[in-house]
């Protein structure tokens, strides 16, 4: 059995990103930057007045002092001119501040009368003034490259007048079911059947983690029907089977797979839920191999594949985020299997707790879990209250 | 001046959840049930193997006994017959538990020789069987209306049966710009002007809550150009306009699209950055003023704009979601405006950093963020180490 950090680290040295793409900046959220963005113009562009107001020398801004009025510069709409002494220039937040004038009277400590404005309280020179590119100069790099896109760096990379953003395309993951027994959603279900959840599952969670799903059709129990299906991976980034993982007589995934061009590794990971892992290449494809069980299938889904679709997609290698919280009950000891026990967690106290049913047939008490409890191969006994590593499924998605 | 959370209390009541349309379930990750999802069968189905070995009566599973194997059953294909006494039948995870068999003896500890098996471990009836329904009955609601789909769930509707799902509508949240200045990106920048960023911004946040950003055209500051862009808003469910409103001589939005039929509130929020927003409706469509500073508006979005989108999207009203972190810096007092403090949040010490300039004209700076320090209206100066709620902006795709 190899361990979980070891099996993760293994499938990510084997990973490359995908290449980039043009994509306008209207599409660019949640993507991931492919080169660094760097600004275009600088921000402000010129000195801008930061309030509302009238722009002048500081000379003339004495308590009381009266200025004649010379016109007025809406934002967008700069005054051609200068600034000449006892003169003042109406202004606005963002107007772009006058030649000669190198001070702002704000509008609430000045009276106006006609085109005359009193001075209610001493200017200071440069106050209120934003110095051109105070925010960013032209060529900085204002975002990295191999940067998930937030709302703001949408809003930077537009202030920095970009209409395109290069970023690594979304990495194409294939899903790959096996099984005699199992039926679409909706779809008549044969004697003994079950209806197919892991691909569903699956394919959602790819999306979650930013990558286009391809649920190929469910390939049969013989080998001509996986040969088939393998046909179909030309292309992708990534194929994921679900089932024929382990080694029963009826798994025959990786023998027929393998005269379509597998390469496999077969690992025992010393986990739980979930143990068997393959991961290899179909041809030039790389391939990990879920268990069929549903829980495992997304227990390892998120340990493995997660981090897996991340590399592809140009994010840095890494284990899915965790954080810490407080047990609610105690834990008992860990024996050489690390467990990924389902939790329920609460926002308020940061507590997680565990279910007291950790049976992985159980889907639907999966689904109801907020976070997975990280507990180490062979770490202690925990009383309630100690702290945990978790991985919270409910803010990723998943 | 109102508190940020009276005014989000005051938004929140006046929305209603979008109306349901039907989805493929492919298509229903990270959108809101409209109604519940019940199972449409029974999981598993029938009293199943959980594992891979021999089907027999607990009568004869003790140690030592040799069976005769009657068939082989593999999952999808159950076996048609009745075992009798000194009988076994092979059997797989998954595979359905025939008549007369109530016991499983795991593949490992049995010995099979042509067509004998010899128990080499005493097997206990009812032991490794799933009985029907462990998971869920039919009829059982698997998933409440009004709960955000991730993967699991859409794992879990597969797995009862359903192809398709009722979802509320994505709000459509139209995005309006104003102002004489504005240019949008990659495209000719006149004097005086400056790039769009916030419609782009809001739009990308739209998204990342959940909604569909429509982003109308800049409106100039004319009152003819506003009533113009007031017509586009027919059928949204949501208007966000930035800029025009705070006070100044400049900001028309309220005057003119009070004549295409706007009601509206104008508040003075004690909040820091962002002061001013308006709150009202144009026509039957619900509006939302947000400043025209690029840092305010976006944290006046997160605030209120974030919530809104939710609720309309059928999720139950609530502030956006803080947790706790302990201050990497000591904080002085606050005023009677609740700040926003722009922060770096270190993961592995859960430690959150105000950055020390808290300039709301730098953009650069907040999307350099990784959070938000809520601090309430005159909260007392903390030193370093004190906990603190914040907004994780890094998770949330802001």
């Amino acid at each position: 059995m190899i361990a979980v950090d070891e099996a993760r680290a293994r499938i990510l040295a084997d990973l490359q990103a995908t290449a980039g793409e043009v994509v306008p900046l209207a599409e660019a959220w949640n993507r991931v930057t492919a080169a660094p963005i760097r600004a275009r113009l600088a921000q402000p562009p010129q000195d801008v007045s930061a309030m509302d107001g009238y722009a002048l020398r500081a000379a003339d801004g004495a308590l009381g002092a009266k200025l004649r009025v010379v016109g007025s510069a809406p934002a967008g709409h700069p005054w051609v001119g200068v600034v000449g002494a006892g003169e003042a220039l109406r202004i606005f937040t963002g107007s772009i501040v006058p030649q000669g004038a190198d001070s702002i009277l704000l509008q609430e400590d000045a009276t106006r009368t006609c085109d005359l404005v009193e001075v209610r309280e001493a200017v200071t020179a440069g106050r209120f003034i934003r110095r051109a590119g105070q925010d960013f100069n032209s060529g900085d790099i204002l975002i990295p490259a191999n940067k998930l896109l937030n709302a703001r760096d949408i809003g930077l990379a537009a202030a920095a007048n970009h209409p395109w953003v290069e970023v690594h395309r979304r990495p194409r993951v294939a899903i790959l079911a096996t099984g005699d027994e199992i039926a679409l959603p909706g779809e008549p279900i044969p004697q003994g059947g079950i209806v197919s959840s892991n691909s569903h599952a699956l394919a959602a969670l790819v999306r979650a983690c930013g990558g286009d799903p391809v649920v190929l059709p469910v390939a049969a129990d013989t080998k001509a029907a996986l040969i088939a299906a393998a046909r179909g991976v030309a292309g992708m980034d990534l194929l994921v089977t679900t089932g024929g993982a382990s080694v029963g007589e009826h798994d025959l995934v990786q023998s027929a797979l393998g005269e379509a061009g597998l390469t496999v590794d077969f690992w025992q990971i010393a986990m739980r839920p979930g143990k068997p892992l393959m991961f290899g290449r179909l041809g030039p494809v790389p391939m990990v191999g879920l268990p069929g069980n549903p829980v495992s299938s997304l227990v390892c889904a998120i340990l493995f594949l997660l981090p897996a679709i991340r590399c592809l997609s140009g994010l840095p290698a890494a284990a899915p985020p965790t954080t810490t919280a407080r047990l609610g009950a105690a834990v008992g000891a860990n024996d050489r299997r690390a467990d990924h026990l389902r939790a329920t967690f609460d926002t308020a106290t940061q507590t997680v707790t565990p279910f007291p049913r950790q049976d992985s047939a159980l889907l639907r008490l999966m689904a109801s879990a907020d976070a997975l409890v990280l507990r180490p191969a062979n770490a202690p006994a925990l009383p309630e209250g100690s702290e945990v590593p978790i991985i919270r499924l409910d803010t990723l998605g998943l």
